[in-house]
């Protein structure tokens, strides 16, 4: 399917007026960017750059797409032929998938003619702002999770082609599965699940659902033992799987002390093997909370695909530079107060010091200095010449990103509010 | 495209366990609804159900879906061979999209056997979490906005197909129109929009940027003025386009004072007609904060997208009927005491007064009473015996929320937090 259209409208007026004026060919370089992190977070996660590669190579305005802008006199019959021959010829730089980001960390760097650069703006923030949220999130549950496993199920808590997005940058930011069946199939990320309160209820009685279950998806399977009254369920559960039964789900009341009662209960009869899974509305607040429970693995819905309180990262996507009337580049800025930005082409690395500690997000314009061994350069070629040269492989992504977390300050994953854990430094040429 | 693997992996493994013991064609209920409304909010939107008509239309196991289940052993064999032949033959019925809802309304009924109706659980939920809450937000907006247009452009703050659902559900909550070309498209959403600042900054002078404009898209035009100085912008604007000028947009500062000014400055030179056009992280807040100045029409982007605090209902899809083992149909119900939810299959209408302003959301278990005239039933048949009856057009959808809204008592529309504006009443069969 043609990402062509998944554009705002003024983009495309904004190619019509260059076009027209001669001016839409000039050498720009435009930058996603994001002027802070969300609310209290002390660092954010790139997610979606991958995603965004795939859109690009699908960015065509075929025979449909023509036939919509010309219907509705979206633009003009010469901006129209020259949508009809668009393909992306530039070359994109940036922050790999999964690598942390900071206020002005020059996560996405476009360089192209103005009217091929400035057509990819609304499909580059929307894939960068949605999954950039849901891995900060996700990253931070993970973080409070510690060896305990999350697994993503949210997808009913949102639209359901975000739902993929989302199961996928949860992987990325380090969860172990989803529920998300297309997720699956897309991205190869790993899906799981057993049972719902309603195949309980199907049943004339809790004992005919867990046999049924039992019988069908194994002794090792997940019984959710919370339909009608936790303790009977989870006596019903061993007296039906035994010593192999998989697990038990607990979804609903307070899961610290319940979980408490259900392990003793399971290792007084011998089920010291049978893990508890919780679920209900869980956030990283929440599972940092149950870390001093008896709890095996977390069910993350509605917190991890609504960003936890920052459904959107605030990405935007400038122009920081371009050919002016004369052939040469120059740096440009909007000026309005509230919303300056850098102008300038950037490069970026995370310095370190000796003990490999992150320190300072330094960023610059023009030739990037020769790295001391200890700062790590943090951009990488995404598309030359208008050939995607890296498809960021989700599963690199998340090796790539727990190690770029490991490499933060200790005090990058408390979940108080704080400031970003290291400054954001520009260095002068 | 098929939509079937837009589900939760336990969905399947539910039908599976079902099909073994022989339970899975059991006749069932099930029942979307929300125990309560977002935070603070009066009235809900229901929004989602034309998208959800079209995706279960779609609703197949195709052969890419049906190896991808068998290449990762999602389900047996016998699971397998029964999704091939998929296809929901039941019957919904539902609030029509556009209706107010509230706690506890019966948004959607699906009737149909165990199987068929518990694997439409994930995308029933997508569809309807997400266009609710956008049209849930969007009503607040253009209740605010009175008169004035609002116009949507957060296609940037949200995962790229969750933007054309947005904007689709924005516009059935009385937005005039969206930047999201492919809402245009797909839905016949009016689009619009004409410049950003990149646009101006890629000329050599602000002069040559709206003289580019003006020529190529004419005299009617929104001249983006606060790039670098909004007065001289404004000057500049009226000197190439003179009174024919057709607005000017501000997306940053204080909204209010500039809308203020630019009005004087306007007016002053003659440009009468002119219009304001304000953005820049508005939402209904702000929108009802500007009723007092001199603005012509708002652009709405990142709160309208995500919800305005509330980026999900939270509806949940629960077995309500079904079929026991003497071939009876029985009401089932979790019992967990936070999560209660209510047996049978229900009605619903708003009882209105002599005046015909709404009093209360009417349940009801079992046969609706007859119409007194005053009480409004609510439900319609959406599916019947597998075939989708009724696609819920969106301009009526539009026409339908704007009455419903009017029909609701004054202060529905106050944007302080509150309770529901009318009461949920269940009513005794």
């Amino acid at each position: 399917m043609s990402t062509a259209l998944l554009t705002d409208h003024y983009e495309l007026t904004m190619v019509q007026a260059a076009l027209a004026s001669g001016e839409a060919h000039r050498r720009c370089v435009f930058e996603a960017f994001s002027r802070r992190l969300p609310d209290g977070r002390r660092y954010g996660v790139v997610g979606g750059t991958g995603r965004f590669l795939e859109a690009l190579e699908q960015f065509r305005f075929g025979d449909d797409e023509i036939r919509f802008l010309a219907d509705r006199n979206v633009v003009d019959a010469a901006t129209i032929d020259w949508l009809a021959g668009y393909r992306f010829s530039g070359t994109i730089s940036g922050y790999p998938e999964g690598e942390c980001y900071f206020p002005y960390s020059p996560v996405l760097v476009v360089e192209s003619t103005f009217a091929e650069g400035v057509l990819l703006e609304t499909v580059v923030l929307s894939i960068l702002n949605h999954d950039t949220a849901i891995a900060s999130a996700a990253s931070r549950m993970t973080a409070a999770a510690g060896d305990r496993p999350c697994i993503e199920m949210g997808s009913r808590r949102t639209q359901e082609e975000s739902a993929v997005a989302a199961a996928r940058a949860a992987y990325v930011a380090g969860f172990e599965a989803t529920s998300n069946l297309e997720a699956g199939r897309r991205y190869g990320v790993p899906t799981a699940g057993t049972a719902a309160h309603a195949f309980t209820l199907l049943y004339d009685s809790e004992r005919e659902a867990f046999t049924a279950q039992v019988q069908s998806l194994g002794k090792g399977t997940t019984l959710l033992v919370d339909t009608y009254d936790v303790r009977t369920a989870v006596d019903l559960a061993m007296e039906i799987a035994g010593s192999e039964l998989g697990a038990v789900r607990l979804d609903s009341g307070d899961l610290l002390i319940q979980a408490k009662e259900v392990r003793t209960q399971l290792d007084a009869a011998g089920n010291t093997a049978t893990r508890i899974i919780v679920t209900s509305d869980l956030d990283e607040h929440a599972i940092a909370a149950l870390a001093a429970g008896p709890v095996s693995g977390y069910g993350v819905g509605t917190a991890l695909v609504t960003g936890s309180g920052a459904p959107t990262a605030s990405m935007v996507y400038k122009l920081v530079q371009r050919e002016n009337g004369a052939g040469e580049m120059e740096n440009v800025a909007k000026k309005s107060k509230d919303k300056a930005s850098v102008g300038g082409r950037k490069w970026a690395m995370r310095r370190r010091n000796a003990g490999g500690v992150a320190e300072a997000e330094v960023i610059g314009i023009g030739e990037r200095p020769q790295d001391d061994g200890n700062d790590r350069p943090l951009m990488i070629e995404l598309v030359r010449d208008g050939e995607v040269v890296d498809h960021q492989d989700i599963h690199e992504a998340r090796s790539r990103h727990a190690a770029a977390r490991a490499e933060l300050p200790r005090a990058a994953t408390q979940l108080s509010r704080g400031e970003p854990v290291i400054p954001t430094v520009y260095e002068e040429d």
